[in-house]
């Protein structure tokens, strides 16, 4: 019996500044149900998929920064969503701004969970990189204060049995860096969703706008291929508040093929079934890493945060 | 002033098993003439360019098997390739098998050395990511004894100062590990040069055999975008004794895009102006290492060479 796994890539369209979480909600829920329709077990939403993308506004006040955050995961605008989940039988991937208080102390992640067919929380993931700035640069003409507002996530990349198989995640701009992907390969990952709101307008470096979903789709089929994983990778897409969002919210076979792509900029379900023993042939006949990897050469990947120039003493 | 360099990549077609070292450098003079003719003031060969892809035989004889190496480097053979890329000044890439003797002991390395414009020799590589198997297959159409004939490297992917860049050489399989690029991106690399022999049936997964030329460019892509370097890759490409190579050799801007790639699966010179400063932009402006990468969370990637699933223990 092949492990076969349905899985919906729900992507949203914009989510104006003003939008209730209810009203986002019910998106999701219309979003959920067309899943079941479709046989879906599970279901990928964006990234902070439960307001506008924040990060683009500065803001001096604590107070009104935790506004655009969860402080309990369901809550009340969101206990809907896990009740209707659990009923269809659909698990399902989330992001939101995480508050929290962890020893004493209050902490800001860009959080995703992972809710299970049962409706029981089997995995919680906070984006390690992040990117943007910290401080307002009003020559820009949005901000991206993630790293203003949010904390480095402090779990890792971990994975989690469920769904049969061995599953991960990460966020948005984790999706660019090699590593992400390979440290979740090396716990043997067959499915890794994440979501994401990517301005195509990138203020450090606006030649490279006219790629930016060429970029997406390039580390997405690299990161499954070279780790022989799913990859399900849903946007929040579409001109939000002015600023426009790419789309392209796709699902990427361990060959790195993509199998499904979305066709607008809006609400849109995309659903493809999910062979989680290709990961197994891939992993064992294709990259068998105890056999081909060679760690005693990787030290600088580890060894530094930045660049080494073997050349600055000359 | 921008640091432009024109390079070409000299893709060869097939080498008889008969094929003399000499009538195959009277080819690679032709290339570099006619990259001279083109303005190139680099040219990258293929992988083990100077015999047919040896390791596709099984000998037990071990002076059979020596008699595919070269023992010094220049040689008899490959001398004349030397005096004419320096008369022409032109540098160059150029893979072959190594025989030497270091610290009294005789080693085999799968080996490409970089040469100046001024006949220099600046920097030598030895394979680190050995593919293929160590004993007879008979099963399988034609063998692939690269870990047989060769020991993996012992250099590591050092980065050198040549061609006003900071240059690395990496070697056919070497190409499709994340970590190669990142090695060498972690030094600051602006153009990874390699070669590669790539069988189109890939005997342990046949189902992945329509997917070869994708896989090729896919991982060269990823790898030059994610750590903004050009990448210039060569095949030796057709069919060579009966086994079909994939050819496609291209080089690769550091925005990930194909700037060009050979259109025949022969004897093929394709030539690119390649602006190095646009690596500066991209390291700078894209990716900043120092302020974005998370390596606490990358343990795993050094810590150990095959897969630690954390579920073993249940």
């Amino acid at each position: 019996m092949t492990r076969s796994l349905t899985i919906g890539a729900a992507q949203l369209g914009p989510i104006a500044r003003g939008e209730g979480r209810e009203a986002v909600v019910e998106r999701l829920l219309a979003l959920l149900r067309q899943a079941a329709a479709r046989d879906c077990k599970l279901v990928v939403f964006p990234e902070l998929a439960l307001t506008t993308f924040f990060p683009r506004y500065f803001m001096e006040d604590q107070a009104e920064v935790d506004t655009w955050f969860e402080a309990e995961m369901p809550n009340n605008s969101t206990q809907v969503l896990f009740d209707e989940a659990r009923r269809l039988g659909i698990g399902f991937y989330l992001g939101y701004a995480e508050l929290c208080v962890e020893n004493g102390q209050t902490r800001h992640f860009n959080t995703a969970i992972l809710v299970d067919e049962a409706g029981n929380l089997v995995g919680k993931y906070r984006k390690v990189h992040l990117p943007g700035h910290a401080e307002n640069e009003p020559e820009r003409p949005f901000q991206h204060l993630e790293k203003r507002y949010f904390e480095p996530g402090n779990l890792g990349f971990p994975v989690f049995q469920a769904f049969d198989g061995i599953v991960g995640m990460c966020i948005c701009n984790d999706r660019r860096w090699p590593e992400t992907y390979r440290v979740m390969g090396m716990q043997g990952v067959e499915l890794i969703m994440l979501g994401y709101n990517t301005p195509r307008y990138f203020a450090p470096a606006p030649d490279l706008n006219r790629m930016a979903d060429f970029h997406n789709h390039l580390v997405l089929q690299a990161g499954a291929y070279q780790n022989g994983s799913w990859v399900v990778a849903v946007a929040k897409a579409g001109e939000e508040e002015g600023c426009d969002l790419i789309g392209e919210s796709c699902i990427v076979a361990p060959t790195g093929e993509i199998v499904t792509q979305c066709q607008t900029l809006g609400d849109e379900l995309i659903v493809a079934s999910c062979d989680l023993d290709l990961c197994t042939m891939l992993h064992t006949k294709r990259w068998d890493f105890a056999g081909n990897r060679e760690p005693e050469h990787y030290g600088l990947i580890t060894g530094s945060k930045g660049v080494v120039s073997p050349f600055d003493q000359s």
